[in-house]
């Protein structure tokens, strides 16, 4: 019989899928990862139905090893979610697109597809979004207000509004990474010039501080510690990016307003000095403007926590079965123009 | 005794009030205005509360005569929502800060002085969210996602999010008038640089194209006059306003993501011209951009209704004694990450 607290969480990369065995409880304590599973992504949408099948048909074995009874997913857990770097069709469990997973155009129907093969829910979400919702659990706030900054390869947000993931009518919530902040900026491969994306991610890092030819690394903690060490040209290229950082903490204070901004994705593998960085910068453009300073961001600036699976976990938590499946479109019903807080959960 | 489906709605604006009464159905019709009046603001935290007080008294007064009947406002309305051009705590019903109406930072607890003054529950919003509200009402879309363009002296979007209005836990939602899009850019009252507000209010376009010493008018309608006569100054000044309203737009759809955009405010009185300049700017910012060709921005902008006091419908609205005052301070309660419509009205 499936353990009903027991949930299973996957967040899918290029390269390695990670899965989690996710305990929940009703009371505030935090949901506790009891055991988790490594393995190789294999591509394109069969591999990517196989890896999650291989990985949680792993995960539901090593905890049969532990109580000594035998069982699969479908006894296990209660539900499975699965992250994925990619553009995400959550009320269809579906994959719209995921070049790094070698999805194409013609998308997958994830959570269909698994449901039939493990006889358990599936649900299925960005990876960015889960990892929001990670970060929120972890936390234990909850109605909390808060953005994740996924700086990787490129840059987007994850915004959880009252506790509750905002993807938007049309999935574009977050997707900060294609405002464009400079006019005169460089071409952002979505076609527009000047994005945050093409001035603040890991990828415009690369760009602008790239590794001496033939040495391997990681460009953005070379940054870093060329600016630590004091190299002018390296702090000015470190200051500027953080500087466009601080602008999307910024905009995303003034459009959706969060009281939390907290930097993951590869880049924050920098740790305290990514942080410092990007508070430095919101305390320089808050340097003129009391009504900037009003608004302390740079104390409301923290980092995705060390160690901390939050976009398995985050999936998992979006798999619960307590929950309905999304409903995104706007029903033509009367107008139900209320306060923010008529939707609450119970007190 | 009071009809619990008729409500009063209060615009207090820098130089009058008007004053609504609106009727509510539980069927999916429009809110509709049956009553209203217009009289003079007075100033001053003192003068606030009579010019609610007259203003009640005086609606209500109509409706009585109409009736037949005679009644104050505590026998007419089940309630009594105000919206102000300023900083208001709507979880405390006060003013914070409203310069336009002479209200300094000491503030005005607007709602219990008036409750205390007339007996009936009142609640007070910022004008701008208020008409958001009015507006989505108007749409009879229930779970509607919108964002409403407040273009007047200032710059500001009121938020509404699955039919419930955004505030933030800062109050900050929606505050684009402050958000920088030109590093360049003139210097803005905020203290920052080359803020939208700066760039596309209608303080902006005063600057940009006043009117000849001695005549009197509407600098934004002469602008875009000029601009439809043919005048290439007035062109690039038009179309540089139209883009940055459109880098607003295109802002909000990438943060917060919301499926209509309504251009309101003074400067709307422009009308069609001001609407079709916005979406010509949307679609040449999306002519290199297939990522932004594909969201259709200009097809989801409209003009705020013509002749609708949505800010005093919306207040109307808001004041509902169904739904609880807002409380916006996220409660330490156990995670609920769910998915964003587990918070639905019945269906």
């Amino acid at each position: 019989m499936s353990n009903p607290s027991l949930l299973a969480g996957l967040d899918i990369g290029g390269s390695k899928v990670l899965a989690v065995a996710v305990e929940t409880s009703s009371d505030d304590s935090r949901p506790r990862v009891i055991e988790q599973v490594r393995l190789t992504t294999f591509q394109g949408p069969e591999g990517v139905v196989d890896t999650a099948s291989r990985a949680l048909t792993a995960l539901a074995g090593r905890l049969a090893g532990r109580n000594g009874r035998p069982g699969g997913p479908a006894e296990m857990f209660s539900g499975v979610g699965i992250g994925v770097p990619g553009l995400v069709d959550a009320e269809r469990g579906a994959v719209t697109h995921a070049v790094n997973l070698g999805v194409g155009t013609g998308g997958l129907a994830l959570a269909d597809r698994l449901q039939r093969r493990l006889n358990l829910p599936v649900v299925v979400e960005n990876d960015v979004n889960a990892a929001a919702c990670g970060v929120a659990a972890h936390l234990r706030l909850g109605r909390v207000d808060l953005a994740y900054l996924s700086i990787g390869t490129g840059l987007a947000a994850g915004i959880v509004l009252n506790g509750v993931l905002r993807r938007g009518p049309n999935n574009t919530a977050g997707e900060i990474g294609h405002v464009p902040v400079d006019p005169s900026g460089p071409l952002c491969a979505c076609g527009q010039r000047g994005c945050l994306e093409v001035l603040a991610s890991g990828s415009a890092i690369d760009r602008r501080w790239p590794l001496p030819p033939g040495t391997a690394g990681f460009p953005a903690q070379a940054l870093f510690d060329a600016a630590a060490a004091g190299d002018p040209k390296a702090i000015t290229v470190r200051d500027e990016v953080a500087g466009h950082l601080a602008a999307a903490v910024r905009m995303l204070a003034l459009t959706v307003d969060v009281d939390l901004f907290v930097l993951g994705g590869g880049i924050s593998e920098i740790g305290e000095p990514l942080r410092a960085a990007v508070a430095a910068a919101l305390d320089r453009q808050a340097e003129g403007s009391a009504f900037l300073r009003g608004l302390d961001l740079s104390s409301r600036l923290s980092l995705i926590p060390r160690e901390q699976p939050v976009a398995a976990v985050g999936a998992a938590l979006l798999a619960r079965t307590d929950v309905p499946i999304p409903d995104q479109i706007p029903a033509a019903v009367p107008a139900a123009v209320a306060a923010e807080t008529t939707e609450d959960v119970p007190a």
